[in-house]
């Protein structure tokens, strides 16, 4: 039972809904973890529909940079006033959603002092400091950022440029950007906003550098706004997306702070400039961790939406006949474009459900932390890292597989695919560069790989990598027209492909260092067989995560169906590692074309359930801002009211004619104007 | 030798130049068609260079869309009085090349009216009308555009809803929108500038529908601009890319216009009504065929413009060390880089093959045509169907991943990728959505699949698919430690490839349609199955193009350079198109590992010529448009001057602060304003 279904709505959508085999309530249910979630996601959207200060007065596509970002500043204030009677203000998963349908995804001025100072001045102050600075922050009195990335120079701490040389007579730290690639360079909100910042720079005392510390700055004074002596910040320009932020760059020139402006949690530099080492490394670890595991619920939602708007549209849109004389058919009916949106509804789903995981277990290691252990912490990190790198990937181009689906429509700003693309391809980047993080996993599977070569394991591996210490179940492929149901033989597969590509690269890596190549060198000339091993690895443990989840969903009718779409992904990724699955022989052509056949009919079995499948993600239109996604399906009514609302319509600009004349005859050309410059 | 060195250049990118092992010159005038071309095109780009009202007056990132259509609309004006000095303006090609230097790819208000109003007139217009609407088109005394996409229907024509219906009592057609989905959607300036439209409707005299035909309608007033009665008409709001173009929509309320306003070259229409049919259908495929071959080369050139910032960029930056103590390396010395960059390289010297060959091959057919001969019609439209298809996703591929192997920079749009990006992406969607194009070949391949199981072709196939015909030369594949210089394997090898997906989607067609399904009904079924195909013949076809131009190079030094990227080519589609390799056993496992290791020596072999190999494009830092990727290799103090002068910063936009009191404390928050608003 479709649960989305309204009078008035356009009825091409609501015969979809009425096909539903399923209640789109237990999977909305499922997909926010519980209906009491659900129901306060409902009661906050609703709060939010009721309070037009908390809207956008137009469609943020016609707004400059600027007037979106002064919308952004005029809602976060008002949201922040609504806060206490909107939402259970301590619970941080409320604040999360009330600001996610308010603000969207594109930052606003005090974003960056949301998210991170008051966990980064816990982390990393000691009691006095925390107790001058904490309040304010709460309160609001400062707006302060994170400013480690540096023009030249990205996550790596060792090679960072700013310095903070101590200065034993005046019992200060002199803070100066040495070059023009040490100038801070992408903290978001440093540019115009934030008056503060933690700073990440190089301490030295008495020429020796210590390595990177990080301090609290004033950057602007409070009553002006103006920066202070010393200081030169701005706003680093547009981007892609993320343009309410206003990402900024800062050059200190030789600026004096106290010495007590170094955060002294973990080390300390005394009057005298004696320095105290911190006794744990890499405190930081486990924020990032949680960030990155944030980080896969949100892309599973990017993934989602972009699916929404697309598999809506495609049940009101109609081209060509399939079946002469009936009329044309809804696009959605063709087959290239079920292969096309169906597999990313699959992998939306699934990355959903491995990151809850990597979440939950997320908090487990940081509980296990604080009892002093850190047993899971580096099995956690490597996959996290790998996780963020394929997921943010496959979502990317899985959002522009939706757009292009929409076919021309979708290249406009009305479908706000566009907008969601350009936001969302940002997680390729941020938060470490994919390579960067497959390399990172690759690491670790390179230990892992190194002990299956060298007798196993030295300790008990964790749950994540102990398929690659079992002995292969089969050394051919299982997979055939015997296939059932409990989805063991994919399982296996995917296992016995990413052993293959581990081993095959660690095999290689060591070739190459007996042929004399350093551990670097060797590492380097294996980097892309290393991503793929890495690629591999989160194939397995995803698909697991999938699995496991779909084997504890009690409802029958809602089991059905994502137990489809979960066979759709499992094939889907099939045919994907074919080559790695065939290079050894494990699997044969047979089964290849077993696969396909298998993907082709749970397109058509998925097919009546796939608008249910996205309406129970619950989007508000206010979130999609999408016209193609509308729940009532009216697309096309509403397109022509978006396009004649747009600012070239809208501003009632002239056009005026210029005639001049030339060598080559009479011209005859329109010169735009706009009203107010005439 | 690279020619492109100068004093004062970053010396980490004159480092790179001084490697070349061929002359740049001479690359240049093979990418160029001629030395006598290349040097044209650099005396354009000075004329350009020197003027300075043909000039941006600041970066379009930082503009807002009114500012920019107004930057185009005055550009295009200064630029039309410029071309009779600047250009030969009888040769397109000058004009073409003056014009993208000017304006570049987003579009400028009479666009449209230059590219199509002329042929359009010419090829549908009898004599009478041709004199007296052509020479006002061509005097630039109005501004047309071609009207044939609608709100809900793309280039489908016997889906157009718009009515011309004939009155023989008034002799004059009714032009009207039934429908919502009937109005005009999309047509590049008819938003804002156009006057004059060519109007695809759906003729209907006496009541009866004679389909689609061509009509010659005004829409505004030639003195105030103001639409006329009945006409309703604006722009369809900003897009993703191409929004100094005012792609707009038209609504018709029972407009007249005299009999004679139907174009009259093929189809008449008699003032009593009676209906003359064209003697020839699709007259206007020439011209559509025409276009598609001109995008081949654009896509290739978008796709060597990324290549180019981000191989530049890679130079300049550097991160991380390979050998311990030697300093952070150049990114481009990671596999990782090599391998996100030079496929792409080698992939957009193969499009410009192929894009040349098609484009000759057009030529031909064209002037075929003017002698009564139509033999190649049928082929070069099925593969230019199939090409740009291929080469316009895969150029979309390659772009993200120059932008995203620039990290986080490539984000920013100091960058130029994400613009580039945006703007070449359409090339998936516009003049026939990809899918749409696929299956366009397929059913030309399953015309050739049909012959090929039925005992041969019935008359002589033409060059493109004559490789269907041929016996296996062998059944397995030969590409091993053996391989040769020849590339004959690995063409062998595409077209074993190719034939097998072909053959594999004929059978499975046949065999649905023996289970009963209908010839529409199995297409569907089998529809992914046929997209594969066309990608593998297409694949074939492109490999085959690209192998022949490197033989054709005279010069041994850029021989050698070109033939190792055309090497990098062939077997980085190899371990691309393996799964179909492997699955019938042509391939076998360790073939497939030696295409991977040719791919990895070839990346190292190629790199230190990788920025003279984008050197040779002769791209000027205007086109570019990027601040990564200047010749000079000065980026960062040029993304600090970028930044410093964005609207941002150099509006002088005051901050100002805004404290309030509610129930949780003191809030201070942080409140735009423009200057000017206050």
């Amino acid at each position: 039972m479709n649960r989305y279904i309204q009078v008035g709505d356009n009825t091409n959508i609501t015969e979809e809904r009425q096909k539903a085999t399923f209640d789109t309530e237990v999977l909305g249910s499922i997909i926010y973890e519980g209906q009491e979630r659900l129901n306060r996601r409902r009661e906050i959207a609703k709060y939010v529909e009721e309070h037009q200060d908390l809207h956008d007065p137009k469609p943020r596509a016609f707004m400059t940079r600027l007037e979106a970002i002064e919308n952004a500043s005029r809602k976060i204030i008002a949201l922040k006033k609504h806060a206490e009677q909107a939402i259970n203000a301590s619970d941080p998963s409320e604040n999360y959603l009330f600001q996610s349908f308010v603000m969207g995804g594109e930052g606003h001025p005090i974003a960056l002092h949301d998210l991170l100072t008051a966990p980064v001045l816990l982390a990393n102050c000691d009691d006095e400091q925390l107790d001058l600075w904490l309040p304010k922050a709460l309160n609001y009195e400062l707006n302060a950022t994170y400013a480690q990335t540096e023009l030249g120079h990205g996550t790596n701490l060792k090679d960072l440029e700013t310095t903070a040389t101590y200065d034993t007579k005046t019992e200060e730290f002199i803070l100066n950007s040495p070059t023009i690639t040490s100038l801070k360079w992408w903290p978001g909100n440093l540019g115009k906003s934030c008056d503060h910042v933690v700073l990440q720079a190089q301490l030295y005392i008495h020429g020796k550098c210590y390595g990177a510390h990080l301090f609290w700055v004033q950057i602007r004074d409070l009553n002006t706004h103006k920066p202070l002596p010393g200081i030169t910040v701005g706003d680093i320009g547009p981007k892609f997306g993320m343009n309410t932020n206003d990402n900024g760059f800062l050059k200190f020139d030789h600026v004096k702070i106290p010495r007590r402006h170094m955060m002294m949690k973990h080390a300390q530099v005394d009057p005298d400039g004696t320095y105290h080492a911190p006794i744990h490394a890499k405190l930081g670890y486990s924020s990032m961790l949680y960030l990155r595991s944030i980080l896969l619920g949100l892309f599973a939602m990017n993934l989602a939406q972009s699916a929404a708007v697309a598999i809506r549209y495609s049940v009101i849109r109609r081209q060509g006949e399939i079946v002469p004389g009936e009329g044309e058919v809804k696009i959605l009916d063709y087959q290239t474009q079920q292969h096309r949106l169906l597999p990313q509804l699959a992998r939306a789903f699934a990355f959903l459900a491995t990151g809850k995981f990597i979440r939950e277990m997320c908090f487990k290691v940081m509980q296990d932390i604080r009892s002093g252990e850190v047993g899971l912490l580096a099995d956690l990190h490597a996959i996290s890292c790998g996780l963020k790198a394929t997921c943010s990937f496959q979502m990317a181009l899985g959002i522009e597989q939706c757009r292009m689906a929409c076919g021309g429509h979708g290249y406009s700003l009305a479908s706000g695919l566009p907008q969601l693309y350009s936001l969302a391809v940002g997680g390729c980047t941020y938060e470490g560069e994919n390579m960067v993080m497959l390399l990172q996993l690759a690491r670790y599977l390179m230990k892992v790989a190194n002990d299956v070569r060298n007798g196993g394991p030295k300790e008990e591996p964790s749950e994540i990598v102990q398929y690659y210490f079992r002995p292969a179940k089969s050394t051919t492929c299982l997979i055939d027209q015997a296939y059932d149901t409990n989805h063991q033989y994919v399982l296996d597969t995917f296992e016995h492909a990413s052993k293959r590509a581990t081993l095959a690269a660690y095999d290689k890596l060591q070739g190459l260092k007996q042929k004399g190549l350093s551990n670097e060198q060797a590492w380097n000339e294996t980097a892309v067989e290393l991503c793929k091993a890495s690629r591999a690895h989160c194939r397995t443990f995803i698909a697991r995560m999938f699995v496991e989840q779909v084997q504890q969903i009690a409802d029958l009718p809602v089991k059905n169906v994502m137990n489809d779409l979960l066979e759709l992904y499992l094939f889907y990724e099939i045919t994907e590692a074919a080559t790695t699955l065939m290079e050894d022989g494990y699997m044969r052509g047979q089964q290849l074309r077993f696969a396909r056949h298998k993907v082709y009919s749970l397109l058509e079995k998925i097919r009546p359930n796939a608008v249910s499948l996205v309406d129970s993600f619950d989007f508000t239109d206010r979130q999609l801002e999408s016209v193609l996604g509308r729940r009532d399906g009216h697309v096309y009514e509403n397109l022509l009211a978006w396009a004649q609302s747009s600012p070239l319509n809208k501003d009632d600009i002239d056009c005026i004619y210029s005639f001049f004349t030339n060598d080559l005859g009479n011209f005859m050309l329109i010169f735009y104007r706009y009203q107010y410059s005439l």
